[in-house]
């Protein structure tokens, strides 16, 4: 493939920016990319690793002269990254970014930036419970959503490069509205992930059983709960507090549904639980069809064949 | 390695009995192993597959001679199974099963057990999300655990024989009382199911998100519910209407820390919710040190590496 963009600026070098950039270079899709991390460990860990083509001990530095600048910091951090880099920016650059919440996103950095400098959030649906600058791999994105939110305004044209690259890296494509796009990751993602981190927060503080025994008898379900709930702390306090209403909104469907099978438990109403178990399987094969998980049993964790 | 039991009868033929009946043959731990199942169908199925060394028409003739007669049916229908086995039990023989829950099998089954008979109820904690005869694999039990609950007078001779059975096919084994289990379970296991059951049925019922929205955008953590909210709808209304006390005790506390996280989020406590998402890393730790579950990226399925 040919290069998309002569300069692109990374700024934050975790899970994203790193399978970005390992993604980029297996294809050619960027000349000269810089990257920019706050913490001194994380960029000594850059060069070591050979994560961008330079790593700059400064925003300034590292976006001067980009064609596209992407945001990969923690959403709650990304207003003070975009008032810093501002006065850096190239006229005529795309500025993007890869947060997990948009109407926050677009409400903190779009006012900071200039004139002539395009501004297209988005958000790759993609990630692992890893977290990093080596926790990257160009894999990451392969058949995975990429989502623009385009703002009031978007250049045309820099929409397209901009989804142009993510096709390049392996993503498909969508565009929708910030507050619709919110709403979607509350259901597909910020609640799960609230849940998860619940459900494995209750079973480590219970007296009557051990973590010891909730350790070795995790496997009846429980471990799956645990990989999402290993997540970075910081990246999830952030979404949950800049996407307050629409994960507040599905979580107290979540609580009314969940009511709704408890007293079906308690009142032993057998079919509403039937019903309800049958239902839910068809979204799988959806999900198993559309290619976005494995059907192998177990995750292919197992090591499991059918016959 | 030997000949643990000469004749072996599996009344139900699903994943567990056929994940056993293909361990046990894999390496010689039993001589005949007959096998039962309701549903024509299935019998058909098991015939087609080689699923028994023999498969009969009833109960009666699948236990007659059997030194270890294993129920491997849903909890609600192991006492009626119980019932019409009874009478032709081979003096000496052992019972056990494979019930997720305890407390009621042991209440629903043994009063069906004649003298001289050994009852050990026994729980595997190993599945997958598919069921039926041909979802069975040898490798489901390896490095999982095996809780067997002894009964007043359970014989210790058959509790030693059936214990070495099960790490014949690779469990590792523990005893614990029946109480218990069922507690433990529901942390480990009952109560996973049921809220992740619930998050996909919230999914699937929202008019501003449609069906097809989850499906596509469901990587961001929503696909890993819906593996285990594609399990066998029949045993998990019968785990739940069985252990009813215990899985209604977690759901409870469940909910509370639900409560206190969401206030949380509407209060904008980002240190509350820092701590906690912190915690929660180490039981996800403790489980991979456990060989409990893989440490690959995403359970392994994004082929992700990690540099």
């Amino acid at each position: 493939m040919s290069v998309i963009y002569d300069r692109v600026a990374l700024i934050g070098l975790g899970l994203i920016a790193s399978s970005m950039y390992w993604a980029m270079k297996r294809d050619g899709l960027a000349g000269e990319v810089t990257g920019y991390a706050r913490s001194e460990d994380t960029r000594n860990t850059a060069r070591e690793i050979g994560l961008c083509d330079r790593v700059c001990d400064s925003i300034a530095e590292a976006v001067e002269g980009a064609d596209l600048v992407v945001l990969c910091v923690p959403v709650g951090a990304m207003g003070a990254v975009a008032a810093e880099m501002a006065p850096h920016l190239k006229p005529g650059a795309t500025v993007s970014d890869v947060g997990s919440v948009k109407v926050n996103v677009i409400e903190t950095v779009g006012p900071h930036l200039p004139e002539g400098v395009h501004f297209v959030p988005a958000h790759p649906l993609a990630g692992t419970e890893h977290s990093g600058p080596r926790s990257g791999f160009p894999e990451l994105f392969a058949n995975r959503w990429l989502l623009i939110v385009p703002v009031e305004g978007s250049d045309r044209d820099a929409v397209d490069r901009l989804r142009s690259l993510w096709e390049a890296m392996g993503s498909n494509v969508a565009e929708m509205d910030a507050e619709h796009h919110d709403l979607v990751v509350a259901v597909t993602s910020h609640a799960p992930h609230l849940i998860a981190y619940t459900m494995v927060g209750v079973a480590d503080d219970l007296r009557r059983v051990t973590d010891s025994e909730v350790i070795k008898y995790s496997a009846g379900g429980f471990r799956d709960f645990t990989r999402i709930a290993a997540s970075d702390p910081t990246m999830w306090r952030d979404v949950f507090l800049t996407n307050k209403d629409a994960t507040l909104e599905i979580l107290g469907r979540f609580t009314e549904e969940l009511f709704a099978l408890q007293r079906a438990i308690r009142q032993g109403d057998g079919e509403h639980l039937h019903a309800y178990f049958t239902r839910t399987r068809a979204i799988r094969r959806g999900i198993i069809e559309a290619g976005q998980d494995t059907d192998a049993p177990d995750f292919g964790r197992a090591g499991g064949r059918k016959k």
